[in-house]
């Protein structure tokens, strides 16, 4: 019985990582477990499923709705692979708040699915790093977090130039909303899905969008000169209503604290909104100033409110998730992926170069990883140069020549693939 | 409007893995990988979904079936998440085999999810590792493979009497089938997997389930000696049709280059069948002999055939799995989850003593983590007997003491919370 003929390939919008590729995803995924640590953070997990409503709650039309990867289980519940983490994380914490000192501090490294068409930086499955504090409203919180998305890219080797972090607020769009009238929550959210379109849309697009909730001609004008402003002393001289909002100066303190702080590249952005509904705070993200790609690479803010969902007491909250395909072309682009950066670990090959020495190689080869090397050991019989051969092709460094004159003296020699030289070593 | 309120438990048959459960499973993570980098495998990882056909194709009536997870993609595909891995890390080596130099010594540590009925050790989601050899035919490339399952279970501190290993062949089993007559592809199927439950069924429902195969009384007379045998040598002298079988010679073979290898607690049992239709040499499984769970913890074998899925020219390969959940079970009965093993990181809680002293205090961190410190501060102004009592409760063994008297002497000090021991440091 002939079987059908299966592609090799991976679906669309997934990767298959070989070793060449998972190393760079590794020193990406240990450099934001490294930086969250020195924060004091501590890892946990969700699982890769959850109920699809609690997705489909508040992560937004897109992302909780027509991106979202649907099935049942055994008992007929709808389920979704987990599109992002902030509900999650949400979830698991309000079932361990009340017992709990707080602030906790809390990351983790998983993977995710939408089921978009995949672009340049976006996979249909792809891992995020998701860093968030619980338990405290203090803006020294929303600071940390801000912190630690710089530091991140510090660690990362990022020259200055190479990235900006831009801040705003969900409270200052709120004020800006007030400035609108009264609202439905349908208009409310409209209004903030066009925003959030701001420089993808023309100009005539976005004026005919908020018409459409009814708005008058000067309260779009005001929509415009908010959003035009590139400086939150500009918005506060421009639209003096807005002076005493709460977002406002919260963001003024915060981009003075961390000039202060030695972080220089911070900035207000009326257009940075965040899709998700969530967010009622603080919001911000981190572009790449690459010329190839000038996007955000990752964002996050507060998001007080969602714990509600969950029944329990609402907790403060806030947290970031910066992504590992817009980090790995970050570093592309940025030539931060030398090898100095990614160092491949020193192999050793230990080839079997006589059959009557089987039982003696597998026992050096035992004796070589207690040392804590890692051995390769050949399965046939090779000759020296095929072994060498091998080692090359495979960019092993270290050889390891066992044969039988070797095995007479009771030594050993580890040839250095690179110099040339070899040292000996007793079999003891 | 009020959204309706949902449930904070995670769906069913998987779990939330808060810090304290995700140290265990990390320290599993982190033992794996250690043991297999030194054997010098590298690792790799595949998409977290595959096209349905991948595993519908061999993994078997219930993984590549009823338990399969499916669902549709934009272009209405049929995908699945991943119930396993050989069949996605084939299709993966499949592709780059031809022009690599051989063998390929791959690992990866996933998680993979099953729709069935959620019981001890088994969760719909789970965890593996998944370690494989490509393009070595060689009886030395199951040896490595059965040497890195127990120096994994070495590798945890697992003393020799708490596992076994056991081994089987397909190929004796298909020397078995041989004495069957001429049997079809599906009557091999379903004695193959009749033999799979033969420790669950009764004696009536073996034979009542052989004799659909149109199995003579003899032949199911054979199949019960097959089956009951305990040791190789018992099998050969009661069943010589087999004493020249290859499969029996290769178990002989390594169970004593095994023992000679100083590896006791290796067995032949022929109740080990793997249930995957892929496997076509030598098979094994490491079982827990604790009463509690007296179960296979894992196991794996040869499966050269399952390249041909994808089309290439079949290429050899050999490899094993262990899960977490078995693994955990197994570290707890064990009593093998101590803190000699799973060491708690030297953490430092640095509260912020005096309002003033914000700007100095997030300085004094940001130096301390320069250090390599894993520094936490407090975002609220704390007395400093109310933040030795977080550090408590946090379990925090270095409070950092920087009060207005500390930075008037420009220094801070360094409290032991075990000792009580104060050390004064200089700020500069």
């Amino acid at each position: 019985m002939k079987t059908k003929i299966l592609s090799n390939q991976e679906p669309k919008g997934t990767s298959d990582w070989l070793p060449q590729e998972f190393a760079i995803r590794s020193y990406i995924f240990e450099t934001w477990r490294k930086v969250c640590r020195q924060y004091g953070f501590e890892e946990y997990l969700t699982p890769l499923v959850e109920y699809a409503e609690v997705y489909r709650a508040k992560s937004g039309e897109d992302i909780g709705g027509k991106e979202l990867v649907t099935f049942e289980d055994l008992g007929g519940r709808e389920l979704c692979i987990r599109p992002e983490m902030t509900p999650s994380v949400t979830r698991m914490v309000s079932k361990i708040y009340g017992a709990s000192p707080k602030p906790l501090k809390f990351f983790s490294i998983a993977n995710f699915m939408r089921n978009e068409k995949p672009q340049r930086g976006r996979n249909r499955e792809f891992w995020q790093l998701n860093c968030d504090i619980f338990g405290s409203d203090s803006s020294s919180s929303d600071l940390e977090v801000l912190q630690l998305s710089l530091d991140i890219m510090s660690a990362f080797g990022a020259p200055e130039e190479s990235f900006k972090l831009s801040l705003n607020s969900r409270k200052l769009l709120d004020g800006l909303l007030i400035l609108c009238g009264k609202l439905s929550n349908e208009q409310r959210v409209s209004i903030v899905r066009t925003l959030d379109k701001w420089q993808k849309l023309s100009k005539k697009d976005l004026e005919e969008r908020l018409s459409e909730n009814k708005l008058s001609k000067e309260v779009i004008t005001k929509i415009f000169i908010f959003m035009d402003c590139t400086e939150i002393d500009e918005l506060e001289e421009k639209l003096p209503e807005l002076a005493d909002n709460a977002g406002l100066l919260e963001i003024k303190e915060t981009i003075l604290t961390l000039n202060n702080l030695g972080y220089k590249n911070v900035y207000f952005n009326p257009a940075v909104i965040r899709g998700f509904d969530y967010y009622d705070g603080l919001i911000f993200e981190v572009f790449d100033t690459h010329p190839d790609n000038n996007r955000a690479m990752f964002g996050g803010g507060r998001y007080n409110g969602l714990a509600e969902l969950f029944g329990s007491a609402s907790f403060p909250a806030v947290g970031f998730a910066p992504g590992d395909e817009t980090t790995k072309l970050f570093l592309e682009s940025w030539n931060l992926l030398g090898e100095e950066f990614i160092k491949p670990v020193e192999k050793f090959y230990l080839p079997l170069l006589d059959s009557s020495l089987m039982d003696a190689t597998r026992s050096l080869a035992a004796k070589l990883r207690k040392e804590g090397k890692e051995v390769l050991t050949g399965f046939e019989v090779q000759k020296i140069n095929k072994a060498l051969e091998y080692s090359n092709k495979k960019g092993i460094s270290q050889v390891v020549i066992f044969g039988s004159e070797e095995a007479g003296k009771k030594n050993y020699k580890i040839k250095d693939m690179k110099s040339g030289k070899e040292l000996v070593f007793s079999l003891n």
